[in-house]
């Protein structure tokens, strides 16, 4: 796929997804979410993608919402299909199938929130790993000033990252705040200046590539976003039981022990093409209708 | 219903409950609970009721607890009765009966505790949407501290708004503590002087009532209380798909988009009373039993 | 039990968990698992332990993670066994035994984290009520780093204390961080000079012990922590109106009652081994399989 409103790249193993339609502040639409969504396959699928970074183009904005414009063939808002049956999926919320994708993915995924994020621009972020945003960053969860509610699942994520009381204060007054706020408020794990957020980023993502074997990763990623879910620990206790005598038979494990003791950087066998353990995953996914 | 021990009056679509027996520190009793809960009542089905400032009369408690003694009616603890089947109604804690239909409110809550709460004061406050406090509050969840145990849904509500961890503390302890414990723990979102608290809490039910659309405030409401719970975030996309298919149409929808694009103050046409999508509710509500 | 790899002690209704490997950074072993979950249940057995602190002996370490040598006998991440059906008890992760035998504690439980605590010395803590921590310590979520995955069921208990941000970023890294992080992240409640690290563990035990009524703490501690899974604050409001109908009748209500209007200690009649409700455990345990 030729992408038109986004960028990929891939260097020292970290991708980079960078929302391109600067002239209309990165404002979404159905064609930058199928893009998106094929990026993140390209990503789940190259074993040399150890980390993503998520940025937007220009200087003013990380995405700005959906393109409201008949130009930007979002069919905002889902209204122009005549669909009666809820279960038809044109009646699918883009944004929900974005952050559902980003939910599955398999590496570590990094926002670097460089300008305004208001709408889908700043639900899109809900299901990445780490947020870290520029002082000039902007946020809204603007629904209830549009007439409409908070999509892309928001109403799940929002709430598991910051707690119920500022989601709900944020999505009930729908006002747009500044980046300090959004850091007050645990939306995002630091600031920084404009010119470092990128590099800021990058460290980040290097922590985790240099240190850490992409296996680990995989599972540690959706074991601590779905076993939360469960109502027993004991839940949790089955999963990781099997996961850790699987991985412990594992070069990896050889690897990270003998990495550690002898001091010196990991270089780790398996890779998630292939190795994850044959209780991966260990969940049914869900469907839509 | 005339109200003996609450003042209710709605001015600017602000709804206003003032616990009012400040000779008894505004303590808890069965017939508050009957005009609370028919208030709460008045403020759903009262389309020009917008949003719902909660305070205490006079400038001693917020609410200090249940009455304990005879003359509060509010038989304490539920012991008097002599009931053995425990899905007898009048084994059924009165705090409980009062948080859940908070819960159920289609309007935001804005708690503004003025003074102690204690007991089912504090836990009262725990399904309304934002708390402030003046600097002359106390909180406590005393419950072990009476050889009891937490009352009115709070091992539910209390967790999910500070975390376990400061639940737990505040639970296991008893301790009474003060407004900027309460900050620093996550239990309120602001501190005021004691005559700048009324004005803070109508100001942000201004910045709700002002900017947002009620049908949308609604569904925000009980999309944020309940769709945490799912165990995926597609359990939030299958009902916001269908949210977002229906009000996209709508004619909220178009005055959200219009008044954001002239910059101009909104005026939405839809009620809560008349023009909820008919997929709500999309939950069935639990019964007591 | 004789204890070799634990010290137990009991005063002033305080028990002490030492963990005692000094010489090898009081690094986990099978050995030690037992002896904690034997010292478990003598604590929830004696009606004298109304509190537990769990340290760690010497200044270096509170628990320096799984002992990686075979003196340890740790079998370190359950690789040596030849079985094949995950369902064999054999499968089962040591750290998850553990910590869900605290889970299931009847008392309170105090972590006083002197030093390293790194890999299950870190998750071993997380289903313990409080967490305090000198101003030496280091924490490290580090099973990315060892080619594993997070154990001792801390993919629950981890999102669930800290929220699913912070809990991302320190297992995805792998990092060790010191105090200040834990403190910041929400990991610990407070920082100590180390002296002064125990005297304000057992302050804090003893603001539990004096105060509040056994049988309360028992309820509120399994309240706090099983409650918040349910899917409606109306389970709750179930089980909290059946307990409170049953404890309002006790004892302890009545000298919880009479103390606080005689502003005098409490001395509360009723024992967790002879006084919990009929209606206690209201859940079913879980087995693994």
């Amino acid at each position: 796929m030729t992408y038109t409103q986004i960028k990929y790249a891939v260097a020292d193993n970290i991708a980079t997804i960078t929302i391109n339609r600067p002239e209309k502040m990165n404002a979404f639409t159905n064609t930058m979410l199928k893009e998106m969504c094929d990026a993140f396959d390209q990503i789940d699928a190259d074993d040399d993608v150890r980390a993503v970074v998520v940025t937007g183009s220009g200087d003013r904005a990380f995405c700005a919402g959906a393109d409201l414009t008949p130009e930007g063939g979002a069919k905002p808002f889902a209204s122009s299909d005549p669909v009666e049956d809820y279960s038809d999926p044109r009646v699918r919320d883009g944004g929900g199938k974005l952050t559902l994708r980003i939910y599955q993915c398999l590496k570590p995924v990094i926002a670097a929130v460089n300008g305004a994020a208001v709408g889908v621009g700043a639900t899109m972020q809900l299901p990445m790993d780490i947020r870290l945003a520029s002082d000039t960053a902007r946020f809204g969860f603007v629904f209830a000033r549009r007439g409409i509610a908070p999509d892309a699942a928001a109403s799940w994520f929002l709430p598991h990252i910051v707690g119920r009381p500022q989601a709900i204060e944020w999505c009930m007054t729908g006002r747009v705040f500044n980046a300090q706020e959004a850091l007050d408020g645990g939306l995002i794990r630091s600031i920084h200046k404009p010119d470092e957020l990128l590099p800021a980023a990058y460290a980040l993502a290097r922590e985790i590539v240099d240190n850490t074997a992409p296996v680990s990763i995989a599972l540690t990623r959706q074991m601590l976003w779905q076993i939360p879910c469960a109502d027993h620990p004991m839940e949790a206790h089955k999963i990781d039981s099997r996961i850790i005598y699987n991985r412990a038979k594992s070069g990896d494990a050889a690897e990270g022990i003998a990495s550690f003791l002898e001091k010196r950087d990991p270089v780790y066998p398996d890779k998630v093409s292939s190795d994850m353990p044959d209780t991966f995953p260990w969940w049914e996914e869900p469907v839509y209708k």
